[in-house]
């Protein structure tokens, strides 16, 4: 669908941005993909975790006795059973205690903070033992007030989550503990005198609620002790190195006494980023040296992993009448759940950064409430903020009598600017993408009656980082790529393409494979959207030197100098005209490489910058049934600046998937909370995402008119962008199609009506 | 054992000598270890082998549309699942043509050439399914003549095995197809003159059956076809990528559409190099998509996998009366089995390594017979050489009245001098070993009635060859080695060492894992006695590479030029007094390395030459019962020039179990076949291995006055000479013992008792 454009951008790639059969197709829909739950190991044990009834509570005693004499059970654990690992830190009273927290959410230590919070685990040989078990451990609780809202919880007589806690990044340091673990300030220029000066100013306070990502695939993973302190992990994650370090941290144990293995990965969107099950199973594991395998139910993936927070977004904004925003003022309230470590940081940066304007403030607050501790979502934080923004320029825009995109192309970040936040951007697309929504069709389709249409814009940093990735060439040359991030959205495909262009091969010839810990350099996470970019750059950096050494093993066979060989399309040729020889192809030189020095491989570890950011527009056209309230997308395009797509089929499946999740945000998803703060809705048949006949086909445009110059192939990140824009593009074409503006979320049919009803 | 002797060579070494603990102890003792069998993958079928029962037939036809038919049977194969790889070769009578002959003996084609020759398989939901289903194919044969000895093989009137088998190594080419598939010769200098010249002539005819290598695990595999062509296989082998190779080519795939993954390995002594099973279940899998596992039962091992080559050795001597030898003319007849290949041209090069004569020639013949197929077993051929040459050296002591060990000194090839294989002998410590023994107090010790001490010396090449390994840092200072070497011997113990030396950190901070075939560039196998020599020196390489990286990362640090900065004891110093900075351990710089570049790694694959022969000198005290005719070994001490040890305990139990496999062989194993040649003993009831209360603790001599140049740390191979010296050392000892001169293996007590009843 965007043919002409990825061909107007072609360089002579023969590889890069074509369409190649995925790799990963085959064996996930025939079954073949072994994921964290698929793996089966000799006398494995089954662990299962209990956890509190209660919101918020003291453990005053937890008797395991009667669950460690049941036949079949072979370990029982608890808090206890991990060793306080940097409590130190906590004691000093720090804002944020990363590994603690990990290992005291993982188990329970003194108090629970949220209803489902693990307090204990056990391993039998079955699963009917291991649950006859957990009813047989008796906790005693004290049960203490609790509190779900993030405003609620920000008042100064809120229930106390803990009394260690003190707001980080405030003067002086405060010396009465609070909910709030930090609040953070991005700001420039004055913005008193940006308000001063505008001829317009406007207001909004907008409400986004806690949402899962809702991964197919529910936690799980397998742990093998053994009786050496080797230890094995198989698991699906984001990344099994960051597994492994927070293993090693919570249980007291060296890197190197943990190989991790990656399953194929159903599914994170930055939800399995982190630990919950792994040290558990392997405090089991060491407690009977047998392989325990645990696997959530998706009632504790609901219960007890992460969503991303819930937010309360204050916008003020101020304009002269032509639409230049000349000031801006945000606030951003995020819940993080149990324990600090909301992305209010990232929401704050992100807030305004498509922006150009002079004068702005983002102040924002992470807040702890009893609920499960967030984890990363999709672009963590910019969808809750850009909820705000991009629905108060659109009440702007409503004011000004402006085309919401001339708006917000009046206002739009150039390259050589800087944003809002401090960088300076690049090269970059903004302005072209909202025009390519401007000029798309859907943007000047005629609507029915109760029908709106709605645009708002997304941004996402993206980021490089660190990566490690390996070429080897096989002995009949074919190549094989090797690294150690996680698959979750091509990742496969995407390294082999950019091997494949280097080396001057098909497609067809190189395979990529993910490995364990031990049998590559680290990588970080699969996130940030930094894979395609950072691995990517290791990939193309190993491929290259494994062509400078195979012009130097072709130099080597003419009896020339390295430097009269040419690469191109997999063979050497000799410059040499008076060599006189035909040119070697990879196979060839691979067949004789026993006799230029060996096989041939390379591997590359770095720490790539430049990642180059992401902006996308999107556009949706709704229709509103005012009987029942229910909002239906009848069309939606998404455009995005993307750099270069390696592999455009997956690139354009990341930005469906981004505004399906989006489109679910906005419309349906929220956890549902009894007087008690205990969750009532935690399965897919209450907690509503959106499923393929809810959604219309979502087109895309992928603007790559500005590749990226600090990679090979000109990739950026593309996965995060895509969730951004929603919110806002789907309550700006309800606010078109109803006249009513919904601020907060979601937009279900009750509370539209409700609305409707209100102002109607 | 040898402290004084090692210690003795110790140059500053911290970690390379010491004995750490075993890294594959635990997980061997408890059970954890992976083998081949305890692959378990979801809906795993069970498949099983049909076999001939006739040593020599012609398949008439095959029907196993009744085993298809069976309810649980998911996939039948015939070699007609494999394409007819490399055929050209064969039809144009090539003396081995060696895939063609792989595919031929995982599935027989035409063909079954010996009792238990593999003819069908099936893969079935159960074992039990899979073994009616066997019954259930019918094969219709027709019977031909059979051969079993090789002198009877190599007869102009033999059945021929192969009709388009013509002898190579011969001129004029042959006309007439025959059973001897090779002639090979080694020869120097002027025979006839020197046997012309000498003033002592003996000559003898000595005699080795075939034997098998004994491992404790079965052959094993799991294979799993994918719906993209993308195939996965779990083995146990001496080498994976070996493995991968040999399925891409029976099957007529590409390397990149094979993966394979080495399981722990349960001794392989040579027997693991090649494939019986793995392009079977694959063919397997590939019909029904679901993955199969086949093990071998003890049975199958006996009668389809490769034991070494059964030989007879024909040697003449010529020597002055002062011992100096001025002629030797050896003649090796060795069994291939069904297919080409004995170890007869590696026979005829070690035959007569340890002396320097300057006349001599040595020819091999290489002659197929109705048996299974040879295998490498440990210094392959030569011990079988040894057997004959070994014994015919110790005949020419008696004669000459000298020392055995005077003469072998007066013989010995020194450093500099040329092989009569034509190597040329750098860096050895031959006559150093023989003066151990001589100075070893066991060579003195009293002998009581029916006792005798044999001696006798061994030669074994050692390899280099291709190798890939990568070093890795962990992010908290602690290191991984990765290497595609499937661990037989303690490599993973000897890698990590070696890296924990070259970067300067204890060994408890350096683990070594073993990598598929797809996460690291290739290695040839496990063999040859290589790998501590070659993937060795790939470890060491990539250990200085990230060494350099350190140090240049320091040198970042402290803004200084890398050749200021010194690595020493894990730490890099600043050689520039005037930065007045803090050493700067590999833990500091790798908790900073993101800063520094990004991950600290580096992967090095290379083709190592200059392994460095071998050589190993034995003595053995017997006693024999002449009642019964058993030999009992006494006391045995093994000697052995190892370059440098690199971890003694190891080394020595090389020698040990070297020592304990060629007693097996000198005193009771044998196959024994019946009229129709269907072996009788395929059982370890049957097939007499000696066990621990068969021997006596073997005490060893680490020899290590000769490190290898070629090594960083003077490591060689020291697998296989301890296999070469006992056939002969134990004859030797049995005839001083009974002055019967026992010229056939295997001297078991109803051989020696016809002997002595003979002779006595």
């Amino acid at each position: 669908m965007n043919d002409a454009t990825h061909a107007a951008n072609a360089t002579g790639l023969k590889v890069v941005g074509q369409r190649p059969i995925r790799p990963d197709g085959a064996d996930k829909v025939t079954g073949r993909a072994v994921f964290g739950a698929d793996v089966h190991l000799p006398g494995m044990l089954i662990g299962r975790v209990k956890r509190s009834p209660h919101a918020h509570a003291r453990i005053l005693r937890i008797d395991t006795s009667a669950a460690r004499a049941l036949p079949g059970v072979k370990a029982v654990v608890t808090s206890d059973d991990f060793p306080r690992v940097g409590s130190e830190a906590l004691e000093q009273g720090e804002g944020s205690a990363t590994l603690v927290d990990v290992a005291d959410n993982c188990l329970a230590r003194g108090k629970v903070l949220y209803a489902g919070h693990a307090v204990a685990a056990v391993a039998a040989v079955s699963s009917e033992i291991a649950e006859r078990a957990l009813d047989l451990i008796t906790v005693e609780y004290e049960v203490l007030p609790h509190v779900i809202d993030v405003e609620a919880a920000m008042a100064p007589d809120a229930p106390l989550l803990n009394e260690r806690l003190f707001t980080a990044g405030v003067t002086p340091r405060p010396t009465t503990p609070s909910n709030i673990a930090q609040k953070t300030v991005v700001a420039r220029g004055d913005v008193a005198k940006g308000f001063a000066a505008a001829e317009v100013v406007h207001e909004g306070r907008y409400v986004t609620v806690p949402v899962h990502q809702g991964y197919i695939e529910p936690h799980a993973c397998v742990a093998w002790a053994g009786a050496d302190g080797q230890h094995q992990i198989w698991c699906s994650s984001q990344g099994h190195f960051a597994v492994r370090a927070m293993c090693a941290k919570v249980l007291g144990l060296e890197l190197r006494d943990i190989r991790v293995y990656p399953a194929e990965i159903g599914g994170g969107f930055g939800g399995k980023t982190t630990v919950y099950l792994e040290p558990v199973a392997l405090a089991l594991s060491r407690q009977c040296g047998r392989p325990v395998r645990m696997v959530m139910s998706r009632e504790e993936v609901f219960l007890a992993s992460g969503p991303t927070s819930g937010g309360v977004v204050e916008v003020r904004l101020g304009a002269m009448k032509d639409g230049t925003i000349v000031a801006a003022e945000v606030t951003l309230k995020f819940q993080a759940g149990a324990f600090p470590g909301s992305p209010v940081g990232a929401g704050s940066m992100a807030a305004l950064a498509c922006y150009a304007i002079e004068h702005a403030v983002v102040t924002g607050y992470d807040v702890v409430c009893n609920r499960p501790k967030v984890a990363a979502y999709r672009a963590p934080g910019a969808p809750i903020a850009a909820f705000g923004v991009e629905s108060a320029i659109d009440e702007l825009a409503v004011i000004l009598g402006m085309d919401p995109i001339d708006l917000r192309i009046r206002n739009a970040v150039k390259p050589g600017m800087k944003a809002v936040y401090g960088a300076s951007f690049r090269e970059i697309a903004f302005v072209e993408t909202l025009q390519a929504i401007q000029a798309h069709p859907q943007y000047r389709a005629p609507l029915g009656p109760n029908q709106g249409r709605g645009v708002a814009a997304g941004f996402w940093f993206n980021i490089g980082g660190e990566s490690s990735a390996a070429v080897h060439v096989d002995e009949d040359g074919g190549a094989t790529v090797i690294t150690s991030n996680p698959d979750i959205g091509g990742s496969r495909a995407s390294m082999a393409m950019m091997a494949a262009e280097t080396l001057g091969l098909p497609i067809e010839r190189v395979r990529a494979t993910i490995a364990d810990t031990t049998a590559i350099g680290f990588s970080a996470l699969t996130g940030g959207s930094r894979v395609t970019f950072a691995t990517g750059m290791a990939v193309v950096q190993a491929a290259q030197r494994v062509v400078q050494d195979l012009k130097r093993r072709a130099a080597l066979t003419w009896e020339c100098e390295a430097d009269q060989v040419e690469w191109r399309d997999g063979a050497a040729y000799c410059t040499d005209a008076s060599k006189e020889v035909a040119p070697l192809s990879l196979r060839d030189l691979a067949s004789r490489s026993a006799r230029t020095g060996g096989p041939i491989s390379a591997e590359v570890s770095l720490n790539a910058q430049g990642a180059g950011p992401g902006f996308g527009v999107h556009v949706c056209d709704v229709e509103v049934d005012p009987e029942t309230g229910r909002t239906t997308v009848l069309r939606y395009t998404a455009a995005q600046d993307v750099g270069r797509a390696i592999h455009p089929a997956y690139v354009e499946g990341q930005l469906q998937g981004g505004v399906a999740q989006g489109i679910g945000w906005a419309l349906n998803e929220e956890y549902v909370y009894d007087a008690k703060g205990v969750l009532q809705n935690p399965g897919f048949l209450d907690y509503r995402m959106p499923v393929a006949s809810d959604l219309p086909m979502i087109d895309t445009i992928l603007i790559e008119s500005a590749p990226n110059p600090r990679h090979p192939y000109g990739a950026k990140g593309v996965g995060e962008v895509p969730i951004v824009p929603p919110l806002a593009a789907v309550a700006n074409a309800v606010q078109r199609a109803t006249g009513v503006r919904m601020r907060a979320l979601p937009i279900s049919p009750p509370r539209l009506l409700a609305a409707l009803d209100g102002e109607g």
